[in-house]
């Protein structure tokens, strides 16, 4: 069980998830709670996995304030599915639009998707500043008869991240919270549905959360096809067909060391503002060297991307830090760069460690 | 790492993993393969990930000898999501038809979701003898303009199986092999389409693996929702989203200790065989108290599925029998009575712990 050989592990996804949480799976593989096989093995209809499945769910409540007015669904399919399922049933058979803010790569895909399944307008874009910035409220385009307005609230590619929830007046909001998703509180009042896939803050990849409020499975058609349908799911009780067993699990163990570990959502959301301003910090006292790609407000708490002058530095800096035991740092294919994700389960002394890292090497190379 | 307190477990999915699997699990889940961080962790792009899921590509392909004419996916939703996607790539957009057979449970969900996707005739059905049968090649209704005729190998749930691959001339076989996949080669160029949940034979809940026949992705249509098109996952190697890795992982290590360990798929449906036998033959020896659910000939050496003569003694048979550490032998809610589901990974010494107990329990109380 040694941990010596460990790195501080910056992948945007599947992303490193606490070392407690990984031992305790680690420790309980062959035989969960005493009931004598892997919680891999087990039933889903068995107790002892409905126990965990409620208590994941319970976690997720509790952490972020839900009430009974939305459901917890726990399904699989990615953000991906999730781009077609929405529209499919908060549109389909309905004369009703929808508005999407296009604020990066994944809610450009989301827009893309949902231009096949109904009728969607453009609320904003940010395609022309190349991603880094986002909109104020009075720069949303919103149509009164909208039935919601679609967001990811960050953007991992871009490192830009929503620091307020959009104004909508009444509309619903529909968040694609996959990359900060338990990182903050949400004012679940004003959102629809909010649903992220696990791999960033949440567990492994393979779980997709989605919780939806209650009045609008009202919108779901009868006629779609069975796994589509969000109504289905709450029937089931996430149980239409055979649950990620496993990942809901993993969920269900990073919730608790969220509550009992490190204090719920207002203080991992003031432990990630810390951490992040550690390496923003950094960016912006040499910035002859790092050039940070979002505008200061809009910066991310999740995801650091920034570029170095050229491809030979960026080469050296990802192969140095990652002799250094800082790994993952390359940006995305799509941007370059460097990335850096912090999420939940980066410690503070992983970030201090990137930190003191990327001062030695601006002294060492400016 | 104690293995004492593990018990015979007879679940009929998610269900027993083969021990060593999960040793090796336990033993490189806080650094696998020395990369610093746990197979979670990494990122699905990463060389590391991408050896894992073309080794697991590969070794699905050695075992059941699939020629350059079928593509094999790692995807999400389970059966149920197939039961939608098949119909919707085959048939979308064309006046073809497709046929069903209704030999179980599974089948019927299958033929009454592919009922709302286009024009579906069934070929045969078990529903009036209650699923305890299967038809011979001539018993089929399959007309000759049929795109494809749609079984599952393995019912669950009756405990029948398909011994022979039905015949059907040119047209194409879609197969539901969740249940019996892995555990016996199958004549794969008889198959269009052979999909699987892992949950039975290669490894947890959430991957589902679809083996399809190259020429018949030109029957997707474009506007099909993204994740809903076959054609998406074969142009991005199973990575239009991100895959579930860790489950990806495990079914790469249960190929690798069905190839090295247990001889390959003729060996290990002997070892199957052999195992059910030896349950198949105490019913039949006590038949006075061990009632078998399916006719002899369509047995399935995967699910062996009875009923004993009153409730009182099926609790008492279910009790008794996990106080031995035989657990998890309650039939499906929808037809009571035992069902013990002997996998690939049940070791033949759970099987004969399994017959001792019934013979005893016999003489107990007859």
């Amino acid at each position: 069980m040694t941990t010596a050989d460990r790195t501080y592990n910056f992948s945007a996804g599947p992303a490193t998830i606490p070392l407690k949480v990984l031992q305790q799976i680690q420790q309980e593989l062959l035989n969960f709670n005493g009931c004598g096989a892997s919680i891999m093995e087990i039933s889903h209809r068995s107790a002892t996995f409905i126990d965990v499945l409620n208590s994941a769910r319970s976690g997720i409540r509790q952490l972020l304030g839900i009430e009974d007015s939305h459901e917890v669904l726990f399904l699989q399919g990615g953000s991906r599915l999730q781009f077609s399922m929405i529209p499919m049933n908060l549109l389909r058979n309905s004369e009703d639009r929808a508005s999407y803010i296009m604020s990066g790569t994944w809610s450009q895909k989301a827009y893309d998707e949902a231009l096949g399944a109904g009728n969607i307008d453009l609320a904003w874009s940010g395609k022309e500043s190349n991603f880094n910035t986002l909109p104020k409220s009075t720069d949303l385009v919103l149509p009164d008869d909208s039935a919601f307005l679609y967001y990811a609230s960050n953007e991992t590619i871009h490192g830009i991240q929503f620091h307020e929830t959009p104004a909508t007046n009444d509309i619903p909001l529909v968040c694609d919270a996959s990359s900060d998703f338990l990182s903050r509180p949400i004012d679940m009042s004003r959102h629809g549905i909010v649903y992220a896939c696990a791999q960033k803050n949440a567990g492994p990849s393979g779980v997709t959360i989605v919780i939806i409020r209650k009045d609008l499975l009202d919108r779901s058609s009868d006629e779609l096809p069975g796994y589509l349908n969000f109504k289905t799911h709450v029937e089931q009780n996430s149980m239409f067909n055979t649950p990620p067993t496993f990942g809901i699990y993993v969920i269900d163990l990073i919730c608790k060391w969220l509550i009992n570990d490190m204090g719920g959502l207002s203080k991992i959301a003031e432990y990630n503002r810390d951490k992040a301003n550690l390496i923003y910090d950094v960016i912006d006292q040499c910035s002859d060297m790092y050039l940070g790609h979002a505008e200061c407000e809009h910066r991310s708490q999740m995801n650091i991307a920034f570029n170095l002058s050229n491809d030979d530095l960026t080469s050296r800096f990802i192969d140095e830090a990652a002799k250094q035991g800082l790994t993952s740092l390359k940006g995305h294919r799509s941007v370059g760069g460097i990335r850096a994700s912090i999420y939940n389960a980066m410690p503070r002394e992983g970030v201090l460690a990137l930190r003191d890292f990327m001062k030695s090497f601006y002294t060492r190379n400016s």
